[in-house]
């Protein structure tokens, strides 16, 4: 709770290192929610090495969030195109491992290659040198600036999931609020497009009209006179096509399998226990907050005012085997990360959350008070619960692996899992969300003066004193049989 | 003048502590207003203890200004039940005292009842303990963030009068810009609903099919399922239909009677000079802005980076008996509360204002750079003059006691007493409002070169000089007759 | 390059002095953009001392990048009579030198006039004293806070011409996002009425009924009562008919010719070569931003956190003269200003770019991660293309002196020089604009591994090695003569 406490403190009132919601609104009335559902993805576009599922961001409840949400789908030895966005991302790793790149504009290339001796005389090939690459591993949350390129690799047999939401009512986005993937290569469309054009009506329909025939391609190079290009580049017009998309395969998508698997100047990847300290080392505190604003306590601190954001660790692991912040081992866990151990989050102004409850056992009813929720259904189901300013009970159903439901701020919400182990991830539209507990240990009506909940309730006292103090637990309660085999 | 000048100047260039517009802007048109009227309240919510005016949300000057505004009387032993809101709120206190409480997830219950040795037998009964619990009286501004909830409480004979302002289009608020409460207790419909259902046309008569039967009453207990209740609370099914709202008699509304009084743990309250010493030690200068960012000055600094929210200070008075900013005895004062002396404001980026001014006394031309105005009439009667950007007069009427003007940003406005004192408090959509005047001393046609001012009003060289310096007041004029007794 | 990649570092992670996009969003849809043009403006109105022209903000490219364009072009000895407006303005001086005067409420009069022994008896006749003014001349970029009123002055014989940029998008304009100019004085419509009228459909033609006879004037005084403005200024009536722009010829306007010249209290135009170490010297590093947040180096530091925003800078040169930030003498040369080097664009969040681009020149094809770009040709002809999201080449044409092209945030754009100097503006919508380049040097292609680029293209490892290194130059490149002539 400690942890909780002092998040609370500093999103409201600390130094140089304050968070401010910083998040478009949506249009008029789309907030105005009398039924929420638990979505699926409804399209799902193949590629050579794996395939995107999108969820219609046109839906009300992801209008009102003001985010698009996909799922992506890696095969052994797929990679994922470079692409940037119109909205900052977040990306959480559901399943897999692999490494991603990301490009900084103006940030130098610090990876590099050995020198190769046998290639001394070929003075035109230098040894290759790139920005800097990355591990990631199931549980990862990986933040995405707006408009910085990324690209991602499957170099093992599990496949790679990884669910991602672009927020597209941050104020980082200064195009519309729709979604837009813009592709460095391929001839694929990007996933949102088929939105786009739903909701344009068919406007879209003359664009073959508007576009030279050469232009067959549909990345961000293909658009460009080839000339232009082979004069940027300085390369023939035979790599010019390829850098356009258009000696492409039909269906090779926005997921290529590279043959023979890639390789890249990386450090090797490491064994297992390896990977768990060196997450543990990412956990420690990055930024303690005092009177004179941030500053720094750990010896290798890597993020933050004294580093540039060339070397900002982009990914934290917040999955199943990451320290948690609530943890109760009859109940379940949660882990959260904000910009305060992620800093990474504050440009996003994005958090997460990764919850695991056993079975039977509950998240007590709750709201966010800065945030929408948007609750991915990682594992198994749960009972979940969501009410309006109305008291209407907008939501009622099981949420089920795969599943997605948006609860928008101020929202509440509770829990229950059906299943022994139910687990989701929740992005927040926040980098450092704020809960209000309505039932429980540190709840709001535990906070209230006992006279005060008896009148405004209309209890006794001593009923009023139940209310109060009757439920030791916070945010999450253990089923009632191992309540009472404690106590037993 | 002193402290407009630091306060302009802090407003635009000081170090961490930067105030910045944070507001959604108001649809397509709303804003282009050539007529605007004085509103008084529309609707009326009747209480058991009191009663909710609104003003309608959806008239076009509230929707340019984005913020909506209600009234609430308390009669003798009042109590507001709990509510928080999609917006920061301000509550000016126009008539009466009281206490009120205000919940901030994450912080400690810091006030205790005493150890009471005949209960020690009775272990299941813990002494009350709650969060901070604040007095106020006329006069005070009271700041609630975003998602906090807050009730209040009247413990005297004379009726509190409370006006509040919630600014829906802050980007704190991530939910559309239709204001809503969210009650924690009771069965009452949230004051504006009403208006909500209006923009909808009647798409919330579906309601009664989506809502389980058992779910009676309408606060955000009241759409949870009764047995998620049971286990989150820990109590017995008949409190659970307490916390719903179902027992309820029909009509006890937001405002509930607590007979006998309610006791709550909090210190006796302060007699009036008492009060008045702690008011003038509040205004103290909490944050002296210097090349290094803030720095404390005050012995007893009880705000800001050095301390944390759970005991930020919630309340100022800026009522006829505080220290006013700008002081003429002969045509009146005006008191600010900005986030340089009221830091709290910091979190809701808004300000307020109280003016008095005496009969005939005018308000010279001006405008306000960086935020809306609603302007609510506490006392008194004012002719008010508003011209937009055509130079249109869009308002030229009385505003009367209990009236709301809306003087969107940068139209000018100019006011002239016609009872013995005209009050307001105005609200304004900026936490460091600027404001321009455009006639008297240190106002823009003072700071204009003479020659400007000659060739730009086609003036004589003489008459231009007039222009600049003739009136020698700033802010407030006294009535002439004054000025010539003054001089005589 | 080294400068560019700092301002990226600071841009995305600095202490206190951090830059986020605090812009409005576009309405829905209106960044779908399949076809741009390049845009003349559609609009002149003529006054005695010059012209100002404007670009229908309605234009879908102005919605999306929500900003509205004008030109003003003062003849000799012109008065650009005083006005503010409703969103910050960044004005780029094309051609011509002056003085121009902001007014900062609360600011004081710092320019004094001297004594003037001969008029001791006329005590009724202080000496002249008003705010800061400053001189301008081609090249310099004026930055003009929202709200604040300025004035503009040509005393040469070359005509001044200014194009200045309103962000009616800023979250600092709190009214909708129609541009609004409220002038101090005179009797014109303000420019950007018309267009006003056009989106209404005609409702302003109920002016005429509810303005009352006597506002003939259209300035912010002409809507107030006479007897208002006589009680304010303390002047006769036949001068509140002046203020109220009532005794004016028809068509003076918003540009006044001061017959004679204009005599105000400042510092003698200063010779050329001053001229040139004076802008050298403000091209000095203003704040050196390091683990500590923002520090001064410069001894004579002129603006920032250790000075008030009424002694601030408030223009730039990063015309033809000034020292360019990317140079290549065979290509051309490109100069920024940002908030980095001029502070004043802090508040604008806003920010602006020169180019000269050498006769077939390129500036690789590039996009800014982070801000809409208004491009504004000053001189010459480029050919110029556009891609947006799905590949479409959106634009393709000359841009032509005068001529305006919107490039959405995140589209790429590339451009060739048709003539031999090809020069331009660009206003950029974020304080720190942050530029990804697609070819070239420290492109996004350089910085990827060989093997993803190979594998993500489809090419063979030799040429993948092309397309990463075979173009040596970053942003501009020379015309391919000069650089066969340069390797031989």
């Amino acid at each position: 709770m400690a942890k909780l406490v002092f998040s609370l403190c500093f999103l409201l009132f600390s130094g140089c290192c304050f968070a401010f919601s910083s998040r478009e609104q949506p249009q008029q009335n789309e907030c105005q929610i009398q039924k929420l559902n638990a979505l699926k993805p409804d399209n799902r576009i193949e590629s050579e090495g794996g395939f995107i599922e999108t969820w219609n961001p046109n839906n009300k409840p992801f209008q009102c969030a003001g985010v698009a949400l996909s799922r992506c789908t890696l095969n052994r030895n797929a990679l994922r195109r470079p692409s940037y966005t119109n909205g900052p991302q977040e990306i959480y790793i559901q399943q897999g491992k692999g490494i991603f790149g990301m490009i900084y504009p103006g940030c130098p290339s610090t990876f590099e290659e050995p020198q190769q001796p046998q290639q001394r005389g070929q003075s035109s090939r230098p040894q290759d040198r790139h920005q800097k690459i990355y591990n990631f591993r199931e549980g990862d949350l990986i933040a995405v600036p707006t408009g910085v390129a990324w690209w991602m690799y499957n170099n093992e047999d599990t496949p790679v999931v990884a669910v991602s939401i672009i927020d597209t009512n941050s104020l980082e986005n200064q195009l519309d609020q729709m979604p837009r993937r813009f592709y460095l290569a391929g001839n694929q469309e990007q996933e949102f497009l088929k939105y786009q054009q739903q909701q344009q009506g068919g406007s879209q329909s003359q664009k073959g009209k508007q576009q030279e025939e050469e232009n067959e391609g549909s990345n961000i190079l293909s658009g460009f006179a080839p000339e232009f290009l082979k004069e940027a580049f300085g390369v023939n017009m035979q790599i010019v096509r390829n850098l356009q998309g258009e000696n492409e395969e039909e269906d090779s998508g926005a997921i290529v399998t590279v043959k023979g698997g890639l390789r890249v100047t990386a450090p090797a990847m490491r064994k297992p226990q390896q990977e768990e300290d060196d997450d543990d080392e990412e956990e420690q505190p990055q930024c303690v907050e005092t009177d004179k604003g941030c500053q720094r306590q750990s010896k290798r601190s890597r993020n933050g005012i004294d580093e540039t954001i060339c070397t900002m660790r982009l990914r934290q692991n917040i999955g199943q085997n990451s320290s948690p912040d609530i943890y109760n081992p009859q109940a379940g866990s949660i882990t959260t990360a904000t910009s305060l151990d992620f800093p990474a989050l504050w440009l996003l102004k994005l958090s997460a959350q990764y919850g695991s409850l056993r079975k039977n056992a509950m998240f007590v009813p709750h709201y966010t008070l800065n945030a929408n929720s948007i609750i991915y259904a990682l594992n198994g189901r749960a009972l979940v619960q969501v009410v309006n300013c109305n008291g209407e009970r907008v939501f009622d159903g099981e949420l089920q692996e795969g599943g997605v439901l948006i609860v928008p701020q101020n929202f509440a919400v509770a829990a229950k899992s059906q299943s022994d182990n139910f687990e989701y991830v929740s992005f927040k539209t926040n980098d450092r969300p704020s809960i209000g507990n309505l039932a429980g240990a540190n709840s709001l009506l535990n906070a209230l003066p006992e006279e005060v909940i008896q009148h405004t309730f209309n209890l006794k006292s001593q009923q009023a004193r139940q209310v109060k103090n009757n439920n030791p637990f916070s945010f999450l309660v253990p089923p009632q049989e191992s309540q009472r085999r404690a106590v037993a």
